[in-house]
């Protein structure tokens, strides 16, 4: 990508036109593009009706924009079928979803569930509350302090005990991509299931679920320079199929008496009271955006800023950068501490210098402590930042010891 | 309200401005005006972060914009404290939170739960699920024909043994307001909470939680103009605390170890993940515009076109108005039959006349059969259609049965 073509790009951008700061947050959240609000609005204003419910025209072209949605949502990760495409609100939700209608219902108290330690809370707790009320036990995956899980760590916990493995496919802190495919061989060896995190992976890379064979795929659009409050969840159909619903109300019956009802069929099932078709269409704009921009000029384009980054960090001998050596295996995320100033008081100068950065504990507090530290400094890229930007944040975190009274 | 007035208002929604259809299933999801759109388009544009997580300018300003949006909530349904306040998806996930969170925890084999014959599903199947995996006994509340539920009806099923009855303050079959004063007296006399499902009511007429004394109440954002996948739980703070956490993840949290984990304050604890605060904007600015017109001119108008329907259907001896006699009492719902013609009929001959409206169980399938009809028609008006729409959707209605090759 040029430098002009990253222009053109970053030009679709309302926020990142209009605001003069350096939005270096996008692990929490993306920007969004003109085309992904204006197909949102567009729905509202041409095709808005109850989908799946209405047989009169407006109801049905809500009904196919809802269903070409997802669609697209199945061909972004090669799924077999648009049964296994579950909207949700969010990863959260379909992780929960997982947790409670997989998990309660298919693990027993002589199961182990294995988690990593690096998990976000989201694909942690609800794993806790399936051990807790079943009585399986949770074992932790211990990763390196860069961020690593190595081989023999996996070998050791996931085994014949194993029902379940959840772990993200690239850390929310590390930025570490998961070596996915050896996790689900093993898994499957063993007669596990692989519940996969793809919050962090599913802005930036490609995902097959079909070549990967993995279980349960679990994403939220907001990341992913969609709208809030839609995410994806991705089942096998054979799982799904044998799982009992989890929120139920309209749309996920096929018929109900007084005592007796019958399931609506996939993936109906599991989406529960009045879809949202609106934030599903926008969802599927932003996917549209991001393959036509094509994955491996985006790749290069990140690699190429977050090298300039951890350049600039790595010249600081009091900065410390957490995770690999290679800016390729940083998924744009440089998780960091500054020797003597507390992570909060590095986001609060960097803001005053108009850079947006994240401190605390990113959702991820055992692996913090695991770390040894109760927080840290975030800053994650997106290909449309610049250099201009990224040079701004390294003067700014390089004035920071200045700023706290170390001197230079 | 004007004639003048009232398409100075319709004006302001870009659908009803651009389709030629008369838009009569607003009981199924509203319209939305502009100012919704904006609103949510305006909080992407300009403060769009992660809430609640950025220590940055921007992060605080989308954390303020979500505040402000819970604010008008809880002033819209006069709640005590914004921690009674949980933004959901929409009214069926708010009442499958109940359902998990309170009724799967305080609900015992000994307990009776007390639901409404005419619920619909998302308030029924919950229930049943409560009562399934407790052993709890499920009674219906029976209506009569025309939707009423007796006060010996009442006085029969909510009993000592009750633990939690749940009914919608407005039917989303018969547009029947229940006598929520009286259900939710017996009901706290008894010991038993009630949860109130306001889908139906909340878009119609003001809801005073303290005056009423309920004790949950849910409805869905989309039927009131607000966007689609958002919508909200009102609890009371003091049975909400009591509560385990529903779904788990980020920012439901207060401090996580490998071991534990104490739960944010409310209304926190209840929102895991990343929240939809564009949605929940636009659903504030949607109860400002509402509010800003005024509840008694807003009933005044929907009652004066619900009197011109109900009029022009009941001079065709064929057509059948299911409930109320009074226009007042149908909260713009019409729901009818008519002699020797599918609803499905109805409403696919209506669609070719540009009139929308829904056909089919209305998601409460044990109504209908308990009124003996596996469907019915149903025509939902908003203060914002015209007399020409229900006009256009009377004359359509007249040809029916000629269209059917009943003569005239």
């Amino acid at each position: 990508m040029t430098q002009q073509e990253m222009m053109n790009y970053r030009a679709d951008f309302p926020l990142l036109r209009e605001s003069k700061v350096a939005y270096l947050d996008n692990a929490a959240t993306s920007q969004r593009p003109d085309c992904v609000l204006d197909a949102q609005r567009k729905f509202y204003e041409t095709h808005n009706a109850n989908p799946l419910r209405g047989l009169y025209q407006l109801g049905m072209d809500a009904t196919e924009d809802y269903a070409a949605a997802r669609e697209t949502v199945r061909r972004f990760l090669n799924a077999k079928s648009d049964s296994e495409i579950i909207f949700t609100r969010n990863a959260t939700e379909s992780l929960n979803l997982v947790a409670y209608s997989y998990g309660l219902h298919r693990i027993g108290p002589e199961d182990e569930i294995v988690v990593s330690i690096a998990e976000h809370h989201s694909n942690m707790l609800p794993w806790r509350m399936v051990a807790r009320q079943t009585g399986a036990t949770l074992r932790y995956l211990e990763c390196t302090p860069d961020g690593s899980l190595p081989m023999a760590e996996l070998e050791a916990k996931i085994t014949d005990k194993t029902a379940l493995v959840a772990v993200a496919q690239v850390s929310n802190v590390f930025g570490r991509t998961n070596p996915m495919d050896t996790i689900i061989d093993l898994a499957h060896k063993h007669g596990a299931v692989v519940v996969m995190d793809a919050a962090q992976s599913a802005p930036h890379m490609p995902i097959d679920v079909q070549a990967l064979g993995v279980d349960f795929v679990a994403f939220s659009g907001h990341k992913l320079m969609g709208p809030m409050g839609i995410g994806v969840l991705y089942g096998k159909e054979e799982l799904l199929e044998e799982m009992p619903p989890f929120l139920s109300g309209g749309e996920m019956i096929e018929y109900v008496t007084r005592d007796k009802v019958t399931y609506a069929p996939l993936p109906h099932k599991f989406e529960a009271g009045t879809v949202n078709a609106a934030g599903a269409v926008g969802l599927a704009a932003a996917i549209d955006y991001l393959t036509a921009i094509g994955w491996d000029k985006l790749h290069a384009q990140e690699v190429a800023l977050t090298d300039f980054a951890l350049q600039g960090l790595r010249a600081m001998p009091y900065v410390h950068v957490i995770g690999a050596e290679k800016a390729e295996e940083h998924c744009g995320i440089l998780t960091f501490t500054v020797d003597g100033v507390h992570p909060h008081d590095i986001s609060a100068i960097l803001d005053a210098a108009d850079v947006a950065i994240r401190a605390g504990h990113h959702c991820a507090q055992p692996l913090m402590q695991h770390l040894g530290t109760p927080s840290t400094a975030r800053a994650s890229l997106f290909f449309y930042n610049t250099e201009e930007e990224v040079q701004r944040f390294l003067d700014a975190v390089a004035s920071l010891r200045r700023q706290m009274g170390y001197g230079e």
